[in-house]
């Protein structure tokens, strides 16, 4: 099989490898990987820059779809024939996040998906609805699960909640779609009009194009009669987190999600106090959300968005893609073709 | 009937006022107070500095206990003879912070303790254990509620559990009797070691000199076997709140219940996303966290730590002695004396 | 004023009385009344079967909308000419369920709404979005609440979930309503065809005769392929709890509403144990569970299903009705007219 | 290895076999069995009458402590000498019940504790403080971890509130030790006055003997002054659901976690209705249950109730002792002599 693995050793670079295609132990499946799509976080672990435990030249890319084509003698979950993508952490199947769960992570700590097969643990497996394609679906193991668990971080979230979500990326775009599936509102924020457009057409109510309101969350608060949002998902952190706060309602919360603008800032202690704000920061999320994710979709029928496709040869063009900051919506790699 | 009142206009000051007892509307119960206590807020009050609506020239103080001596027409919850206090937000019985509770709130928009007689609508009445004392019981309503509801502000606490507090001012004290209580160690850091004495006395498992150690979050997670308290109640605010999510394991949780140490600072977004912390901001709490909270301590029979008796001629040492710093525990003023 | 009243004495009958309109206190609000509602539990209170404190002979119902006419001096929640409705407990804000709030419960302990004014505390007071009549809001604050309450009652409601409703009275159909606005999945079980053509016009997405299919719990787990329903509203009680748990998954819940087929029956432990089922009861909600609702509806521009119309002189028709059991939705009286 | 295995076929009976000691596979662990113990269940499900997957043919016994002798390749979280248990299913770290955790449940669906090595996945180790031996460890997975699960089911368990058990089985005892590591005040029920001594013994404020007192809910109401209870640990279902019930605060909880007194029975739904009440179902708990009751217990140095140790070749001895309900506390078998 072909996978694309990182380099050994302090250069940054991937490279492509043939290799022998794995086996599955008893309660592991195989997966032919139909399709890989990419996060923010990828292109920081390339660059080494990324905290907890990475894998020596591993396989990349937490996120993938494909076809089960072999099972372990005790797997139970799934079968040969099944169309499937996995949760990110394949022991974290409830419960909150444990440090455990960081040693056996797809695409960090454990071999992803950007090769032609991947060995996945039964426990790990999420089946894919009809409606999803692998490419679809490929686009959302750590994006949209983010979007699902930080929507639902401190307090659940409800219809007729108003919720802020940050730029065009995947958790944000994946956060609006959730939030309108909650039958929620969203307000958005963003750098140019032509995304805030496309923001309206996922259904934000209002977009603020925050390089011609530097103070957005004024126009947050007039939006919301002046008395805040219910939930922020910040995903830029250093540079919106105080303008987060200050949009939010008393009681209102922040969901931590990304760290986009920088890992410096900070909020006042203070506003915290005053306003009874909770901040809370999610690692993805468990497979039951996972699952609660796609139970949900498959009743919407609701589509992720996809920026670009690239073939499995042209890899390199997607993190680049990746790193211009253009896109809107995921990055998706058709390892099939 | 006597009473302390705030000046009018603009100097921060306190007089003694003669002027007549009010008498209970159809729900209002009429207290003969015996004693009340200061909090770190009331001289932020007095100074005009506190955030929200303040009702000039009101009577200060959040905090006090006493004597139902007549009840209004439709009251059902107490009768004459009762020894009573107040939760500090009468319409606050559960449930989250609303805005609508400030409007009425002892000592700040409404009337508070610093005098002979308190009018309380029937709602806010709290019955007393017969173990406490008037000064005991006048001790609780602000710092201890505190204490319970950010015990178990992002999860409940239990038993088992590591709990980090800071200094010796009444919220911090009665955080280390309530998680003692909870069944819950608790860890401390303090400036002298004269502190650290009465600390351990209460209960502390081990206490952190901050003038010593500089760095104690090493210190505290080194007590942790490296893993980090599961909860810390954050008082000072500016200048622990870095080091307090330091101190704290992954998933762990800060409340944010003072800041002694100031209005600035800031926990950068990357650590509370990195580690899946929980940060939040409480007011007090609801009147059935002051039930819950007596209840716990009935069976227990916990006393609070008293730092000073001020009979009521003195109540201006008692605000020096509460501007100093230098007390252990709650300052409290024998109105009946 | 014209008001209906209960009669003293054992005799359940309602009688209509000419007397004076009362004057608001500090707190109070004084509303004209435009339109009243009808609840099941309105004729068990009128035969004296209703547990708990009961006024004699006050106003009935708990449910209406009008507009503010006159509010006390110390009001800060509403003003003159505002169009409201109002929570059923007034000092029930926020959190559970306490005793005391029955104390004071209009229709039930407190003088109710089938009059031409009432007076209401002004924290309960709810403020109607523009969309909204009053004949419509008069049929929300004890059925619609109850539904929102009910449906995220030991865990909240989440999109993609399935949840079996029962009948066509009105907590059933505001529970279809809500949970399609949480972006839910609804079955349900009703006694006609032509009530199942109304309960999918609305959004059910199947529906169960019961007279028809006896065993509609097997129907229920065939159309969730075996799994069961994540939650159930059961309103009849006896004659359908067995059944509901038959229906829920392992871990659904139960939020137990109504007792519309009778008082006796029981779900045998061991069920509740071998598939970790939630059973809860709930008495309507808190004010901030119905100004949650009203700003899902206002979002949604949701629209209650309302049976008919009856004006305030023919209130013994509208009871009539009630009693019937004929009714798909509300029973709505017009005060005003 | 010696091991004891239900014998196949329709005959409910144990027979003593000696095999080859199993190998791990790469995250299996190899423990050396100390010993293991007994719980009500051990009984039903050799005598086929558990629900769920049970494995024919199978090793007993869900509970059992030992040493580690051996580690897979891929075992990070144990090494060989330490001292162990192992939580019931494997793949149940934290979060809800999930029926796929049913399919690798020692001593049901997978081969448990009662032969001298017992293969456990990594994931299920918990680790033994020191204070604790393997006889007194081995009695903790089953009913310790549903006896804290059970406590804070519906809702977390607090200091100053009141826990009703009932008996002197596993589950009842460990209850009321776990209530009081919470700071809880604990009511009991029990047959005799002789078993009423070791409650009280052990912690108990006040039991009734249900002999003495059949309406045993009255003596309840009356020792919390008419209020009730807050939680109800019911472990016999049919005989007591009823009065459980009558035994709770509005608002109360039972957790359901035995079937003792049989599999039919009840609670009238009105009654769940009527007193907001909250009935739920656990099967045990999750490891982060396990691993939060063990640091309760390292802080208290709680020791379980062990009523009577028997040698290994002395099982069926253990298991008529079970049978006979005379046992006070824990029945264990010694497996290492």
């Amino acid at each position: 099989m072909k996978a694309v693995r990182r380099t050994a050793g302090n250069k940054p670079d991937l490279e492509l490898h043939d290799e022998s295609t794995p086996s599955p132990g008893d309660h592991d499946v195989l997966v032919r990987v139909h399709a890989a799509s990419l996060n923010f976080r990828d292109q920081v672990i390339l660059d080494g820059q990324y905290g907890g435990p990475t894998q020596e030249n591993g396989v990349p890319l937490s996120d993938g779809a494909g076809e089960v084509v072999a099972v372990g003698e005790r797997v139970t979950r799934t079968q040969v024939g099944d169309r499937v993508t996995a949760s990110c952490n394949p022991s974290w199947i409830g419960g909150p996040m444990l440090a455990e769960y960081h040693l056996n992570s797809f695409g960090i700590s454990a071999d992803g998906w950007l090769g032609e097969y991947i060995l996945v643990h039964e426990n790990a497996i999420v089946h894919l609805p009809d409606y999803l394609s692998y490419i679809e679906a490929a686009s959302l193991p750590c994006a949209a699960v983010t979007a699902w668990t930080g929507l639902n971080l401190s307090s659940p979230l409800q219809p007729g909640q108003t919720v802020l979500i940050q730029g065009t990326g995947g958790v944000a775009l994946f956060s609006l779609q959730v939030a309108k599936m909650f039958g929620a509102r969203v307000l958005a924020i963003t750098s140019t009009d032509e995304k805030a457009e496309t923001l309206k057409a996922l259904g934000a109510e209002s977009v603020i194009n925050y390089r011609t309101f530097p103070d957005w969350d004024r126009e947050i608060l007039e939006l919301t009669n002046g008395r805040g949002v219910d939930k922020v998902i910040d995903i830029a952190g250093e540079k919106t987190i105080v303008k987060s706060a200050a949009s939010c309602r008393i009681g209102g919360e922040i969901a931590q999600v990304g760290f986009t603008s920088g890992v410096g800032g900070g909020l006042p202690p203070i506003d915290i106090l005053a306003r009874s704000l909770r901040v809370a920061g999610t690692a993805i999320g468990p497979r039951i959300n996972f699952e609660a994710l796609l139970a949900a979709m498959a009743q919407h029928e609701m589509k992720p968005v996809i920026d670009r496709i690239y073939p499995f040869a042209e890899y390199r063009d997607a993190y680049q893609r990746l790193a211009s900051g253009a896109h809107v919506g995921k990055i998706v790699i058709d390892v099939a073709h």
